[in-house]
């Protein structure tokens, strides 16, 4: 066999993007290639920027171009609310979702001991660094109702305990607009558990 | 408005693929940033590459990263027999699905005067320069069966008969209005098998 072509290469390396296969790769490469190189050059300039120039939060975490994120250097975000969650998308449609003012610590996963994923590796001493300066009062957990996230929830609920923090965790229930029908039972469960006065 | 982050251009960027909404295009770029720089460091060189050097076969038109394309520099190709398509695309699932061993000539779209698109921008000059050659005996024609890829048919046709060529059209066993590159391969080849004199 030769060596593959730079269009069979091309489409090999599409394949890396999530959820494209190789009909996908191959479609995205000829449509680039015939319709828009431009458009194809300045993604592969701002992708190769981006890989490179963006790193993490030193405070907070998240993905930041900037040693501390745009929110961490905003001197009007309430520090002593602290909201927790697995990763920088979770953080991105809370932000985008409520009005929301206090500050955040993204985790970037979840405690997961069998893929050897442990306090250490979603950065929970630095969290606890950071409830030892005293500055937080309240944590919101808003990592997923997972069991995963649930885990999570409880081993940072205990390391806030211990330093007298207060802990918060986001409401499961029933979604809004969603349909008692078609919830599963677990969800319904947890909304019965969960009741609250009317 | 501040500028936006490098991580929103990307999000941008990742706009121009086909098929790839604001949601994906989010998804992708956190999935690259958090879990497979590698891939996407790639990608970039790859893509930075096809954009520049990818251009088009001096002979029949396809996407090549060299002067004359693989097939056509193959003296094994039987250039006696041509097959006509109007996409890289439908050539590339020519060669996949079918044991053709002639040679292609690749339009880059159909006739399209409302476009713009005239017999000039779809090579058709090329293409009679090649007929006056006098090498080719039978032209296929494998234009989409839609509107515009049978118009395009047509005028081919008609210059083919005043050199001469014989021309043949792959069998109407491809769905009406269907596109050549989502056809499955038995359909092709059943249509190839089964093509008629126009």
């Amino acid at each position: 066999m030769s060596s593959p072509s730079l269009l069979q290469q091309l489409t090999t390396a599409l394949r890396c993007l999530p959820g494209v296969g190789a009909k996908s790769a191959q479609r995205m490469a000829y449509y680039l290639l015939e319709r828009d190189r431009d458009g194809g050059r300045d993604l592969a300039k701002v992708l190769a920027e981006a890989m490179d120039r963006i790193g993490h939060c030193s405070r907070c975490r998240t993905l930041s171009e900037t040693a501390l994120c745009r929110l961490c250097a905003n001197p009007h975000r309430d520090r002593s609310l602290l909201c927790i969650v697995e990763t920088p998308a979770d953080q991105s449609i809370i932000e985008q979702a409520i009005d929301y003012s206090g500050s955040y610590f993204v985790l970037g996963g979840h405690l997961s001991p069998l893929d050897g994923i442990g306090p250490k590796e979603i950065g929970l001493k630095q969290l606890d660094e950071c409830f030892a300066e005293g500055m937080v009062k309240e944590i919101i957990l808003a990592t997923n109702p997972t069991v995963e996230g649930e885990a999570t929830a409880q081993y940072i609920h205990d390391m806030a305990k211990a330093r007298g923090i207060k802990t918060t965790r986001i409401a499961q229930g029933v979604p809004m607009g969603g349909e008692l029908e078609y919830v599963d039972g677990a969800t319904l469960a947890h909304a019965f558990r969960g009741r609250s006065e009317f």
